[in-house]
Protein backbone atom coordinates (compact mmCIF):
# COMPACT_ATOMS: atom_id res chain seq x y z
CA UNK A 1 0.00 0.00 0.00
CA UNK A 2 2.67 2.43 1.29
CA UNK A 3 4.56 1.06 -1.81
CA UNK A 4 1.57 1.90 -4.39
CA UNK A 5 1.18 5.36 -2.84
CA UNK A 6 4.76 6.21 -3.81
CA UNK A 7 4.57 4.35 -7.17
CA UNK A 8 1.39 6.55 -8.03
CA UNK A 9 2.44 9.90 -6.16
CA UNK A 10 2.96 12.67 -9.13
CA UNK A 11 6.59 14.45 -9.92
CA UNK A 12 5.25 17.51 -7.22
CA UNK A 13 4.14 15.02 -4.83
CA UNK A 14 7.51 12.89 -4.55
CA UNK A 15 9.03 16.55 -4.86
CA UNK A 16 6.86 17.46 -1.47
CA UNK A 17 7.92 14.44 0.03
CA UNK A 18 11.52 14.79 -1.09
CA UNK A 19 11.69 18.06 0.84
CA UNK A 20 9.96 17.00 3.67
CA UNK A 21 12.15 14.32 4.00
CA UNK A 22 15.17 17.02 3.26
CA UNK A 23 13.67 19.47 6.28
CA UNK A 24 13.80 16.86 9.18
CA UNK A 25 17.34 17.06 9.28
CA UNK A 26 16.65 20.60 10.99
CA UNK A 27 16.02 19.96 14.78
CA UNK A 28 15.33 23.77 14.66
CA UNK A 29 14.76 26.77 12.83
CA UNK A 30 17.74 28.53 12.91
CA UNK A 31 19.70 25.45 11.67
CA UNK A 32 18.18 25.52 8.54
CA UNK A 33 17.92 29.62 8.19
CA UNK A 34 22.24 29.13 9.69
CA UNK A 35 22.47 26.32 6.24
CA UNK A 36 20.72 28.53 3.48
CA UNK A 37 22.66 31.56 4.26
CA UNK A 38 25.94 29.15 4.69
CA UNK A 39 25.49 27.91 1.00
CA UNK A 40 24.51 31.33 -0.30
CA UNK A 41 27.56 32.79 1.67
CA UNK A 42 29.92 30.03 -0.02
CA UNK A 43 28.25 30.21 -3.47
CA UNK A 44 28.41 33.99 -3.63
CA UNK A 45 32.14 33.47 -2.81
CA UNK A 46 33.03 31.67 -6.01
CA UNK A 47 30.51 33.69 -8.15
CA UNK A 48 32.32 36.85 -7.05
CA UNK A 49 35.81 35.52 -7.87
CA UNK A 50 34.48 34.41 -11.32
CA UNK A 51 32.72 37.99 -11.58
CA UNK A 52 36.34 39.26 -10.93
CA UNK A 53 37.63 37.96 -14.22
CA UNK A 54 34.86 38.40 -16.24
CA UNK A 55 35.32 42.05 -15.18
CA UNK A 56 38.80 42.13 -16.17
CA UNK A 57 39.64 42.64 -12.33
CA UNK A 58 41.39 39.15 -12.04
CA UNK A 59 43.60 37.42 -14.73
CA UNK A 60 41.76 34.49 -16.14
CA UNK A 61 42.69 31.27 -14.85
CA UNK A 62 41.11 28.35 -16.52
CA UNK A 63 41.10 25.83 -13.60
CA UNK A 64 40.67 28.41 -11.52
CA UNK A 65 36.90 29.24 -13.28
CA UNK A 66 36.51 25.61 -13.93
CA UNK A 67 36.51 24.35 -9.66
CA UNK A 68 34.13 28.20 -8.41
CA UNK A 69 32.12 27.42 -11.23
CA UNK A 70 31.61 23.54 -10.28
CA UNK A 71 31.32 24.83 -6.65
CA UNK A 72 28.48 27.47 -7.98
CA UNK A 73 26.62 24.07 -9.43
CA UNK A 74 27.05 22.17 -6.71
CA UNK A 75 25.61 25.07 -4.27
CA UNK A 76 22.39 26.03 -6.05
CA UNK A 77 20.81 22.94 -5.48
CA UNK A 78 21.65 23.16 -1.87
CA UNK A 79 20.07 25.95 -0.09
CA UNK A 80 16.15 25.55 -1.15
CA UNK A 81 16.08 22.05 1.16
CA UNK A 82 16.35 24.57 4.26
CA UNK A 83 13.28 26.71 3.43
CA UNK A 84 10.69 23.99 4.53
CA UNK A 85 7.27 25.22 6.28
CA UNK A 86 8.44 26.64 9.85
CA UNK A 87 11.91 28.16 8.49
CA UNK A 88 10.61 31.56 8.07
CA UNK A 89 13.46 34.22 9.19
CA UNK A 90 16.50 35.71 8.35
CA UNK A 91 16.64 37.66 5.01
CA UNK A 92 13.88 35.61 3.31
CA UNK A 93 10.49 37.25 2.75
CA UNK A 94 7.05 35.20 3.66
CA UNK A 95 6.34 35.50 -0.22
CA UNK A 96 8.72 32.42 -0.51
CA UNK A 97 5.94 30.58 1.60
CA UNK A 98 2.88 32.15 0.25
CA UNK A 99 4.12 32.37 -3.12
CA UNK A 100 5.87 29.12 -3.26
CA UNK A 101 5.25 28.47 -7.06
CA UNK A 102 7.07 31.35 -7.82
CA UNK A 103 9.76 31.17 -5.30
CA UNK A 104 10.74 27.12 -6.83
CA UNK A 105 10.77 28.57 -10.36
CA UNK A 106 12.59 31.07 -9.60
CA UNK A 107 15.21 28.75 -7.60
CA UNK A 108 14.99 26.34 -10.64
CA UNK A 109 15.74 29.20 -13.16
CA UNK A 110 18.96 30.01 -10.88
CA UNK A 111 20.50 26.25 -10.73
CA UNK A 112 19.83 25.92 -14.64
CA UNK A 113 21.93 29.32 -15.18
CA UNK A 114 24.54 27.72 -13.02
CA UNK A 115 24.77 24.45 -14.71
CA UNK A 116 25.07 26.22 -17.90
CA UNK A 117 27.79 28.44 -15.96
CA UNK A 118 29.24 25.63 -14.88
CA UNK A 119 29.57 23.88 -18.81
CA UNK A 120 31.69 27.16 -20.31
CA UNK A 121 33.48 27.39 -17.56
CA UNK A 122 34.54 23.69 -18.21
CA UNK A 123 34.91 24.34 -21.98
CA UNK A 124 37.28 27.39 -20.75
CA UNK A 125 36.14 30.06 -23.29
CA UNK A 126 35.57 33.58 -22.12
CA UNK A 127 33.42 34.81 -23.99
CA UNK A 128 30.51 31.44 -23.28
CA UNK A 129 31.92 32.12 -19.48
CA UNK A 130 30.86 36.20 -19.25
CA UNK A 131 27.68 35.23 -21.02
CA UNK A 132 26.96 32.74 -18.75
CA UNK A 133 27.68 34.67 -15.96
CA UNK A 134 25.84 37.35 -16.78
CA UNK A 135 22.71 34.91 -16.82
CA UNK A 136 23.55 33.67 -13.66
CA UNK A 137 23.34 36.53 -12.09
CA UNK A 138 20.57 38.07 -13.58
CA UNK A 139 18.77 34.87 -12.27
CA UNK A 140 20.44 35.70 -9.03
CA UNK A 141 18.60 39.04 -8.84
CA UNK A 142 15.32 38.01 -9.97
CA UNK A 143 14.95 35.75 -6.71
CA UNK A 144 16.83 38.53 -4.46
CA UNK A 145 14.52 41.46 -5.80
CA UNK A 146 11.50 39.12 -4.57
CA UNK A 147 12.30 36.92 -1.70
CA UNK A 148 15.37 38.86 -0.25
CA UNK A 149 15.11 41.29 2.26
CA UNK A 150 16.41 45.05 1.79
CA UNK B 1 62.78 37.08 -13.47
CA UNK B 2 58.95 36.70 -12.40
CA UNK B 3 58.46 33.71 -14.40
CA UNK B 4 61.84 32.00 -13.30
CA UNK B 5 61.26 32.71 -9.76
CA UNK B 6 57.66 31.12 -10.39
CA UNK B 7 59.34 28.04 -11.70
CA UNK B 8 62.56 27.93 -9.47
CA UNK B 9 59.88 27.91 -6.43
CA UNK B 10 58.87 24.81 -3.83
CA UNK B 11 55.81 23.38 -3.79
CA UNK B 12 55.52 24.74 -0.34
CA UNK B 13 56.30 28.24 -1.74
CA UNK B 14 53.21 28.34 -4.89
CA UNK B 15 50.99 26.63 -1.77
CA UNK B 16 51.54 29.58 -0.21
CA UNK B 17 51.81 32.20 -2.69
CA UNK B 18 48.20 30.23 -3.60
CA UNK B 19 46.77 31.04 -0.23
CA UNK B 20 48.16 34.47 -0.32
CA UNK B 21 46.42 35.34 -3.13
CA UNK B 22 42.90 34.00 -2.19
CA UNK B 23 43.25 35.22 0.91
CA UNK B 24 43.22 38.88 -1.00
CA UNK B 25 39.47 37.97 -1.58
CA UNK B 26 38.47 38.78 1.81
CA UNK B 27 37.94 42.83 2.25
CA UNK B 28 38.01 41.94 6.20
CA UNK B 29 38.58 39.37 8.16
CA UNK B 30 34.74 39.06 9.54
CA UNK B 31 34.65 37.95 6.09
CA UNK B 32 36.84 35.53 6.25
CA UNK B 33 35.66 34.48 9.56
CA UNK B 34 32.17 34.04 7.89
CA UNK B 35 33.23 31.99 4.59
CA UNK B 36 35.09 29.12 6.96
CA UNK B 37 32.36 28.64 9.20
CA UNK B 38 30.36 28.77 6.44
CA UNK B 39 32.37 26.12 4.27
CA UNK B 40 32.11 23.68 7.81
CA UNK B 41 28.37 24.00 8.16
CA UNK B 42 27.55 22.89 4.48
CA UNK B 43 30.45 20.52 4.96
CA UNK B 44 29.09 19.52 8.42
CA UNK B 45 24.94 18.97 7.20
CA UNK B 46 26.46 16.31 4.36
CA UNK B 47 28.53 14.69 6.46
CA UNK B 48 26.06 14.02 9.30
CA UNK B 49 23.47 12.61 6.47
CA UNK B 50 26.32 10.06 6.15
CA UNK B 51 26.44 9.52 9.34
CA UNK B 52 22.68 8.31 9.85
CA UNK B 53 23.10 6.04 7.07
CA UNK B 54 26.02 4.36 8.56
CA UNK B 55 25.00 4.70 12.49
CA UNK B 56 21.36 2.91 10.67
CA UNK B 57 19.50 5.63 11.63
CA UNK B 58 18.33 6.40 7.94
CA UNK B 59 17.75 4.75 5.20
CA UNK B 60 20.64 3.57 2.61
CA UNK B 61 19.91 6.13 -0.76
CA UNK B 62 23.22 5.41 -2.69
CA UNK B 63 22.45 8.75 -4.26
CA UNK B 64 21.65 11.04 -1.51
CA UNK B 65 25.14 9.75 0.11
CA UNK B 66 26.81 9.57 -3.36
CA UNK B 67 26.02 13.18 -3.52
CA UNK B 68 26.70 14.51 0.14
CA UNK B 69 29.88 12.35 0.24
CA UNK B 70 30.75 14.89 -3.32
CA UNK B 71 29.95 17.59 -1.34
CA UNK B 72 32.07 16.92 1.51
CA UNK B 73 34.73 16.51 -0.32
CA UNK B 74 34.13 19.69 -2.67
CA UNK B 75 33.60 21.38 0.42
CA UNK B 76 37.03 20.20 2.68
CA UNK B 77 39.02 22.26 -0.07
CA UNK B 78 37.64 25.24 0.50
CA UNK B 79 37.90 26.39 3.94
CA UNK B 80 41.74 27.12 4.25
CA UNK B 81 41.68 29.47 2.28
CA UNK B 82 40.45 31.93 5.03
CA UNK B 83 42.61 31.14 7.84
CA UNK B 84 45.31 33.62 6.16
CA UNK B 85 47.39 36.10 8.50
CA UNK B 86 44.79 38.45 10.47
CA UNK B 87 42.03 36.57 9.93
CA UNK B 88 42.12 35.20 14.02
CA UNK B 89 38.40 34.71 15.58
CA UNK B 90 35.88 33.35 15.49
CA UNK B 91 36.62 29.51 17.03
CA UNK B 92 40.20 28.88 15.50
CA UNK B 93 42.78 28.47 18.11
CA UNK B 94 45.89 30.70 17.87
CA UNK B 95 47.48 27.48 17.24
CA UNK B 96 46.60 27.67 13.76
CA UNK B 97 48.50 30.44 13.12
CA UNK B 98 52.02 30.04 15.45
CA UNK B 99 51.85 26.20 14.68
CA UNK B 100 50.48 26.55 11.27
CA UNK B 101 52.73 23.36 9.91
CA UNK B 102 50.56 21.44 12.01
CA UNK B 103 47.27 22.80 10.77
CA UNK B 104 48.30 22.15 7.19
CA UNK B 105 48.99 18.73 7.97
CA UNK B 106 45.82 18.32 10.00
CA UNK B 107 44.09 20.09 7.24
CA UNK B 108 45.29 18.21 4.43
CA UNK B 109 44.79 14.99 6.48
CA UNK B 110 40.37 15.47 6.03
CA UNK B 111 40.85 16.25 2.73
CA UNK B 112 42.08 13.26 1.74
CA UNK B 113 40.03 11.26 4.22
CA UNK B 114 37.39 13.10 2.19
CA UNK B 115 38.66 11.96 -1.15
CA UNK B 116 38.31 8.12 0.38
CA UNK B 117 34.49 9.00 1.18
CA UNK B 118 33.68 10.67 -1.72
CA UNK B 119 35.52 7.45 -3.56
CA UNK B 120 33.70 4.75 -1.46
CA UNK B 121 29.87 6.74 -1.27
CA UNK B 122 30.83 6.84 -5.62
CA UNK B 123 31.37 2.90 -5.39
CA UNK B 124 28.20 2.44 -3.61
CA UNK B 125 29.73 0.02 -1.08
CA UNK B 126 27.86 0.57 2.33
CA UNK B 127 31.10 -1.36 3.79
CA UNK B 128 33.56 0.60 2.33
CA UNK B 129 31.02 3.59 3.17
CA UNK B 130 31.35 2.89 6.89
CA UNK B 131 35.10 2.44 6.65
CA UNK B 132 35.87 5.53 5.13
CA UNK B 133 33.13 7.48 7.26
CA UNK B 134 34.96 6.53 10.27
CA UNK B 135 38.44 7.48 9.10
CA UNK B 136 36.82 11.36 7.82
CA UNK B 137 35.13 11.75 11.33
CA UNK B 138 38.59 10.84 13.01
CA UNK B 139 40.23 13.24 10.78
CA UNK B 140 37.85 16.15 11.81
CA UNK B 141 37.89 15.01 15.52
CA UNK B 142 41.74 15.41 15.37
CA UNK B 143 41.67 19.12 14.28
CA UNK B 144 38.92 20.01 16.16
CA UNK B 145 40.34 18.76 19.43
CA UNK B 146 43.75 20.74 18.77
CA UNK B 147 42.32 24.39 16.50
CA UNK B 148 38.91 24.84 17.51
CA UNK B 149 37.93 26.45 20.89
CA UNK B 150 35.54 23.90 22.96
Amino acid sequence: MKLQKIVLATTATVLTIGAGFAFAQFQKPEDAIKYRQSAFTVMGNSFSKIGAVVRGEAPFNKDEVAKNAAIVAMMSTLPWQAFGPGTEGGKAESDIWSNSAKFKAASERMQLAAVDLNKAAQSGDLDSIKKAFGATGASCKNCHDDFRKK
